[in-house]
């Protein structure tokens, strides 16, 4: 249980390091019958590749997936659905300099502490490359989903204390900037940050947002397995992510229960809410609203400034980390949040099928 | 899986509900050896206790555990042990009317949704009586950290908006005031809040802190069973959660990398950290640092105010909701995140032990 | 993970010791709606119970169940159905002589090297009292499978050499004897038999067959969750059971391809197969024929005849085990194979939903 | 949970078919610092490679494994292994006639059931391919075991029903015949059987026996998770295996109490068993004699010689299984069996390590 695997139903193991020869996942549990091909997942994993603006990384990686089983005949069997990115761009040598060194606010100390030494190679396993594994797992959830009715979509809605107009929110500015906020105003006043940022050889952290909207009520389980829980962790898994939010989230402890209760009403023969301050979760279960997610990530922690540090030896020293690293990581985490928020509930929507004994007499009659 | 039980060594399985003949649970993988009697886990049961302030619900109840296996002669023996509370004040009556209504912001319309019918007697499964097993569970958990040097403590840090003062935190404070503020002139401003709020047949919310403090580093895996990523978890499968933050939280993503990088030095021959934005993890593990967590509580949904609902057959109506109600949780929830997080903490500290080859074969060579 | 657990979506959980208070099981993931009165469970438990002929433990239990969680006017409401039995005759003093002997073929000296020490009283935690938590969820998951049309019935097939003939072959036959062999001849010269057995202070072994009728083909995962895998464990898990075969077992080892394969044909425009030397289970999926297990159960280990053993603190001596005992565990077991395959085979039933897009669909559309 | 995953603490996750591009393993959970290069692993994949011998398939597959992870400057770092085989020769049309019917004693027709369709080509998932990532996890399994001074070791009992003969057993034996069996004059029969068998256009079965030596005593877990428990899963989780024993096995259903009880007595100041019929476990945990374990598989579906059958599409008809086939699966079983048995072995033995208080005060004092 050293946690590389993710899920019940729908099972995630994600394997790779920054520098081996390659980083992937195997996804067991995929229903069989879904059509599948790698450009299904290749547009996901170009949404998170480096080299993409001036706001991210400059290492050259082309990320090309190769599906190796579990589809035969354009459609995925049920039986695992292993997918390989082979790193091509590994230049070992920018990092060698960093091998007794511990980079603040990374994994460095805590990986040595673990387990006696790291691959010291470019974050090694803590490497942003290992996220690879979960878009490509969570571009299949999201076909799995969509062909349920379910949508999943996450987007930028803060880098550093700049955050989105939500009277302006526009889902296709998203598409026309780099930072993929749904407002070009404040995207431009971001990126006019970003470049101060940059100029001041520091980075910015930021927040991402996710809808999972078509969910039918009653998914999630209601006690330790609830939907916002695994959301949450699944959230809380990304790397530099420290604070996660359902609907209102920290608000909700300034409101009252008079304001914060959703009141329900009846819209066309069928039951709703008439506001959605619970983020589409009540008691761990969806409600049948939109599920929010609000997901804060810290700023990047390879900044070339002089830092305090020590070595693995003990000794106290400075570094200036130097190679290629985005001065925020937060747009490219965007498709790693749509895609845990893909795989969690994909999980639990395939969980959330054995609760009532109608329904599965009914399923076995056929 | 319908998601009762947590942990992967320790584990934990609650059940009961609200106005059955009681409520339990069963920890598995307690490690033997664990000197435990009734009365080291009364103690927590009877922080979480109603009935003990005006801010709490009236219902009567002495919560009285029983251990019914897993000790012999005053120490655990390694099998599961079993704990029972029997329910003693169960007024049925008072509930009998919200059979056929949703109340807002409870479970009632997703338990339906998921199950078909539900248990509508006093929340039944959601019940914060079910937190009675993670309470119990919880003592056992902080005892066995102790003995490891390991403390977790919990405490109100918000009522509402009124919040404590960093300046004046005094953990003194927190045992004199009934709402577990370690800020005595927090507390007396959130008694007269809450005052107010009850006249007004409203409710509040609030914020729960936790520190673990004494955990090695290197606890926690790396990848997808984070050590943050398991606590917000367990804290998001609390009742009335809608946020969790480790170290500075969504106040990170408005920071810089220069400012929020806790840089490291050496303190009497060990590496330290020099600031601890992180809130003790890094890569998700544990750094040698205290690990806080804080957690955002919605206010008590349950309110006399006239609220707009539905019936179970899609009519429109009113409810107003009478009965025994807390009109803030956050001061009980103290103690249930205090349990949670020693679960998660006890679970994971287990969980590193075979992480390292050399360490494993020292442990067996013996 | 001390494993008392079993299950993945259908979870039980037993707890309870040999002379603790009392022993019992959470049963977490069944199905709501499915009808549940205490009298279902109970007429399970009375089959295993102690002190119904000369060939079991004269112990006098009336093993009570006790339904204190997850039932609602009648009906289970898909949240954890917590069980609990009272031990009311426990005689400590008739085994407080062993407290510092190793039973030859029983579990006190493996305990105490795993836990450093031991509940020393009857068997503690390897009592066969813990089998009435598998038994009770058992009757629950036998119920629930009958809901849709799937049997599982099982009885004793050998006691020591005397096995049934199959051509006499009568389930009748099995109400009538309490060796619970479905042939009374068999019966008769087996009763015979294990009265030699105590005359001479010694004791018998003997194997139980399950089948499991009216499993609908594809349930089971086809690598490592394989139907009969599953089935194995559970079985294994029994206390005293050595072996356990699916169909030919070991037999299918010294037959031919040609004889061992079943051949398919068309019955009434369904698939069949021509034979079941398969036993029901085809690449660990079921094939629509009956699942047949067979388990071998070794002689009781408890004899008041002297055997050379060893005390804790290293001293050769010798041991004879005075109080009650069952010359043969057998026909008590008969119904805790038939409970550990109920469950076995509930599970995997639920589990197996989930394998279709087509049928995933069909299910969310409603 | 579609259960191609093993292991509690040393999780294993396969993937790959038959036909498709390669077949792999990802291996979570090894611990850090473990030797670990190509070559390692090469040696075992090499004893189960088919064209070897006129007893295996003529399929020529050079079987090259390749580390992708989890491995730096030689050592384990405690991150997953991800290691692969690329398949390189698919003759897919030797397979395309068999499209349309179903083999018996194949699981051709419960994956149509479970998944609606199949990949038909070789056997898919169900091929015996899919035991190279079995083989490869176990090769680590077993290295890590060996570090530890724990020795698995497997071997041929039986050729169909010709047996090794116990007094003439010899491990230098095994190594010089092709069945793998530890008694040459047992071999040569067994061949001479084979090719009567292969004369016949039938097929054959055998047994395989596996010993673990040097287990610590209380390795296994009491209840659900027995030593014995998980062997028994994870032997019928191979495909072909029909039955499982420990020890004596079935022969102690015919046994007494008093011929099939282990007394105990001193040897060198250390507690040991006088015989052990037990095959090396007592309440599911090892009791520090030899772990014994008896493997029964059934004859090779594949024979050439028509067999009766009926077609997708539900006519009857007759088929004749042309193609490269393995008149005998069990002698490249061996090397399979002894995988599975190391990497249960590991798996239970790391999760013994937190049985006890006092060692795990122990292990974190340092």
């Amino acid at each position: 249980m050293a946690g590389s695997e993710f899920g019940t139903i729908l099972r995630v193991a994600t394997w790779g390091e920054s520098h081996g020869p390659g980083v992937g996942v195997v996804l067991d549990g995929c229903p069989a019958g879904l059509p599948l091909k790698e450009e299904d997942i290749q547009s996901y994993l170009d949404r998170r590749k480096p080299g993409q603006s001036r706001f991210t990384t400059a290492r050259a990686e082309a990320d090309q997936v190769e599906i190796l089983s579990g589809v035969f005949e354009g459609k995925t069997t049920g039986t695992p659905v292993s997918m390989i990115v082979r790193n091509t761009d590994q230049r070992s040598r920018d990092y060698g300099n960093l091998m007794e060194l511990y980079r603040p606010g990374h994994a460095d100390y805590t990986f040595d502490c673990k387990y006696g030494f790291r691959d010291y190679r470019g974050g090694g396993r803590s490497s942003g490359r290992e996220t690879i594994g979960r878009v490509a797992a969570g571009a299949v959830a999201k076909k799995f989903l969509e062909s349920l009715g379910i949508q999943v979509r996450a987007y930028t809605s803060a880098i550093g204390g700049i955050s989105i107009d939500r009277e302006k929110f526009c889902w296709s500015d998203m598409e026309e900037n780099r930072l993929y906020m749904p407002d070009r105003e404040a995207a431009a006043r971001a990126e006019a940050f970003l470049e101060q940022k940059m100029s001041q050889q520091d980075s910015a952290g930021g927040i991402v947002e996710c809808v999972i909207s078509g969910m039918p009520p009653g998914v999630g389980e209601p006690v330790f397995e609830k939907l916002d829980g695994n959301l949450a962790k699944a959230m809380m898994s990304i790397g530099a992510v420290k604070g996660v939010e359902l609907g209102d989230g920290f608000l909700a402890a300034e409101s009252s229960g008079s304001e914060n209760n959703d009141g329900f009403l009846m819209e066309k023969g069928q039951i709703k809410k008439r506001t959605n301050h619970s983020g589409g979760v009540l008691g761990g279960m969806s409600d049948g609203s939109d599920i929010l997610v609000r997901v804060a990530f810290k700023p990047t922690p390879s900044i070339s400034r002089s830092q305090k540090t020590v070595t693995r030896s003990g000794e106290e020293t400075e570094i200036e980390i130097r190679g290629r690293h985005d001065p925020v990581i937060v747009p490219r985490a965007v498709v790693v949040v749509e895609a845990m928020a893909a795989l969690t509930a994909a999980d639990m929507l395939l969980l959330s099928m054995t609760s009532r004994l109608d329904r599965i007499q009914e399923f076995f009659r056929k």
